[in-house]
């Protein structure tokens, strides 16, 4: 493509993606209503369980260490992308899904989950799933969370667990060392249904409502994480069994455990801004 | 349009919303390089004051009352929107625009801005806006944030503050009544120059990750508020002077005083939940 193509290119794409921060720009004509205000059945609040084998998660937290200091905890949150070998608690799996996706109660008979996170609409139409490495009291392997009983189930297990997920992240390997790897997965017509042609902008945001739950619970107990966009949905997909169409996977976190003296290995994945001076 | 062009319509428009979630969708001749790639001068980290008039914010945090318990502020936070008519302090607002925008940090000579939120290659393309109505010690007015030097800055005042807010969040009138409304912006250069076609999907994301924090911090202070998607972006840029191109508003967040006592006044939010028997 010469210079001309190019450029001509990347300015059409990014018109296209500023567009999303315009709602102006997503007019529809008089007559066109929602799935919801048609009337049409509403899709089930969380998928239904996809193995046979689901697990309770514990749900008192009070033997849990947790820092007491909530401004230490957004103070002190950073992204960590080096982890020790050390594996999680059960209990602290258990945590980090229940600040995340927790349901706290029903609207209505069925209408929407209230949970530990806000969503526009209460329409939550993600789903958490888990690349489990080293939780004390569970196999490696691939885990979903049942969210309304607070469950995990295990569906799968690949070859060589830290290669595939270096592999589902775009190669980002220092992933492969975390303790468990969380996936988010989005089931668009749960929010669809709701908002139709409108939806997706604002569940991107959503999305982030969750992952930032996630970096501050695992603050708070002395964890650390790293949010990724850079997921690849095709391998995610295909290991979890989502289809990639009515739903895929978007975005990732793995969470690990710490240490201080890892600061100077944290520092390397920075060290371009030192060599080119930025 | 006949209901046939309707249905195709949505159909085109929901599927070019769920490409926002395939990484794979959105591809790039080989020769595409971003301007960070292409060794482009990098824009400013923040916005430079708009006025002359730049006042210090409160840091010391020590005196304010804030909720010790970590995960009672994930499971009570909640949406709000019935706010009493109180007023909040200046150092309330301070810890809040801390949580949430807040310099922590500069990365090299002026590559990053590390603050108390994460961000996509912490580029932080977002500015904070604010409509004060009842603030102890400010006058009501529009307002800009200033990150570098946590200051605020006052930039104007709209005739019919409590009128122009609904107005400028597509007439939700409930949010005027909020002691201050945030208005986020995005300054796509910002993140466009690492990012480049890539950029807006993540960057909607890390918007989500600012309104959680206001979420929690508020719910940390007993204070409440509603994250708004349905903003008039050209309401809000002409009211904060931003030019609806390069810099957009299209994110808000009104907090306020709450007591439970309105507890059934929010409840008359989903009336229509009883009413269809959803």
């Amino acid at each position: 493509m010469d210079e001309h193509s190019l450029e001509a290119f990347a300015q059409e794409k990014i018109a296209e993606g500023r567009k999303l921060f315009f709602r102006a720009a997503m007019e529809a004509p008089d007559e066109y209503m929602t799935d919801q205000e048609r009337k049409l059945p509403q899709p089930p609040l969380c998928k239904a369980p996809m193995a046979d084998n689901a697990l309770d998660l514990p749900k008192d937290f009070s033997s849990l260490t947790i820092d007491s200091d909530f401004l230490h905890v957004i103070n002190s949150r950073k992204s960590h992308r080096v982890y020790t070998d050390g594996s999680i608690s059960l209990l602290q799996l258990s945590y980090l899904l229940w600040c995340t996706q927790g349901v706290k109660s029903v609207r209505g008979r069925a209408y929407a989950t209230l949970r530990t996170v806000p969503g526009g609409g209460a329409r939550h139409p993600f789903e958490c799933y888990l690349a489990i490495r080293r939780v004390e009291g569970l196999e490696s392997g691939l885990y979903h969370y049942l969210p309304m009983t607070h469950q995990l189930e295990r569906i799968g297990n690949p070859d060589g667990m830290e290669d595939w997920i270096g592999r589902s992240l775009e190669g980002q390997r220092w992933a492969g060392k975390a303790s468990v790897v969380f996936y988010y997965s989005c089931v668009f017509y749960r929010a669809e249904w709701r908002y139709g042609i409108w939806t997706h902008p604002t569940v991107l945001i959503d999305s982030g409502h969750v992952t930032e739950n996630l970096y501050l619970a695992a603050t708070s107990i002395s964890l650390g994480g790293c949010a990724i966009a850079a997921v690849d949905g095709a391998e995610a997909n295909r290991a979890f069994g989502l289809d990639g169409q009515e739903e895929t996977i978007f975005y990732a976190m793995p969470v690990g455990t710490v240490r201080p003296e890892d600061e100077e290995k944290e520092d390397a994945f920075y060290a371009f801004v030192r060599q080119e001076g930025l």
